[in-house]
C-alpha cells in the first residue's frame, strides 16, 4: 500500500495513537487503513458414499484437486458465500450441514472455514474456474494430487471422523508453509 | 475507495473479466481492490460459575456491556486473536476450550466468532477501550445493557447448552440490523 485510498496522498507506516501495531496511515487526510485476514468458505460435498472434488483450471496449483471453497464476499453469509462458491466451481447445489473445519494460515492470513455438506442430485460439472469435477470414494482421493494441505486436512478429519459414526468440527492452524508439494 | 493504493490513480467500479461482482479497479494500473469481510474473534471467559464482562469505553456502544472480542489482525490465528483480544480489554489470560458461536453480519460484513475459555485466574482489570470488567452469575447478566445482539445470542446458548450438560457449536447469521436497543 502507497497511497491513500480515500483522498490519494501518499500513506506512511506508524502505530497510530491509542494503537499497539504499525498500519498504513494518510498523510494527508489521516485516514487509518487496515488490513484483516480472509475468510476461504467452502464445502465437502456429499453424494451417497463419495465426495465431489474440483480439478483447479487457476493458479495456484492448477491441475491440482481441491473441494469447492473461496473468498467470502462483502454482504453475504457464511453459509451463503460456501453454497456459492460450490455453485461457481461445480455447477452444484448443496445443502449445507454442520461447520466441519476451521483452519487458520496465518502466513497468508487467510482462515478456511468448511462445512459438511449434501448433493442435492447427483449434478455437477466444471465452472470456469475448474477443469473437471469427479466424485471419490475414500479409497479413490488422489491425496497425492491434492491442491492445498487445508484440503488434505479436512479430508482426513472427514473420513476418520465418517468411520468412527461422530462428526465434530476441527479448529486448528497451520502455522507456517507447508514444505513443497506438502 | 476514490484512488489506487498502488499507484495513486483514480479508481473506478466495473465487473472485472473472468469475475462476476463490481470491483474498484485502477484506472492506470489495472489493480482489482477486493474488499472481504472481517473476523471479529473473542471469547467467553469463564471463572467458577461466572462469566467476565466488559463495559465499552468507545463507540459504538459506549457504556454498555460486551463480552471481549475485536477484529483479528493479519498474521495471527484465530485463537491467538481472542486471546488477545481477551488481554487487551480485560487483562486477562485465558485457556481456550471450543468455538461456541460463528455469527455472520452480512450488512456490515463482519463474522463473529467466539470461543469458550476459561480464565486462569481471577484476575482482570479493564483495558483502555474498557471502564469496567466484573465477572457475572447467569442471574447477574446485564441483559438490557448488553452492547451487541451478537452477545447477547453467544450469552443465551452458552446458558441453554450449559443448562442442558451439553455444550455445542452454534452457526448463524442475523440478517440485518437489529431494531434501536436489540
Amino acid at each position: 500500500m502507497n497511497y491513500c485510498s480515500h483522498c490519494g496522498a501518499p500513506v506512511h507506516y506508524a502505530i497510530p495513537d491509542g494503537d499497539n501495531r504499525e498500519r498504513h496511515i494518510c498523510t494527508a487526510c489521516d485516514t487509518i487503513h487496515y488490513l484483516n485476514p480472509k475468510i476461504v468458505a467452502g464445502c465437502i460435498p456429499v453424494w451417497e458414499d463419495k465426495l465431489l472434488l474440483c480439478r483447479r483450471a487457476i493458479e495456484p496449483r492448477h491441475g491440482l484437486w481441491t473441494l469447492p471453497a473461496g473468498f467470502m464476499e462483502q454482504g453475504e453469509t457464511l453459509s451463503d458465500a460456501a453454497r456459492r462458491e460450490t455453485r461457481e466451481e461445480a455447477n452444484a447445489e448443496v445443502e449445507l450441514d454442520e461447520l466441519h473445519t476451521v483452519i487458520t494460515l496465518p502466513h497468508v492470513s487467510h482462515v478456511q472455514m468448511l462445512f459438511r455438506a449434501r448433493l442435492t442430485a447427483p449434478v455437477f460439472s466444471p465452472g470456469v474456474e475448474t477443469l473437471e469435477t469427479q466424485l471419490f470414494r475414500e479409497e479413490e482421493i488422489p491425496w497425492d494430487e491434492l491442491a492445498f494441505e487445508t484440503m488434505r486436512r479436512t479430508l482426513r478429519h472427514f473420513f476418520a471422523d465418517r468411520r468412527r459414526g461422530l462428526f465434530q468440527l476441527h479448529v486448528e492452524d497451520i502455522p507456517q508453509a507447508p514444505p513443497k508439494g506438502g
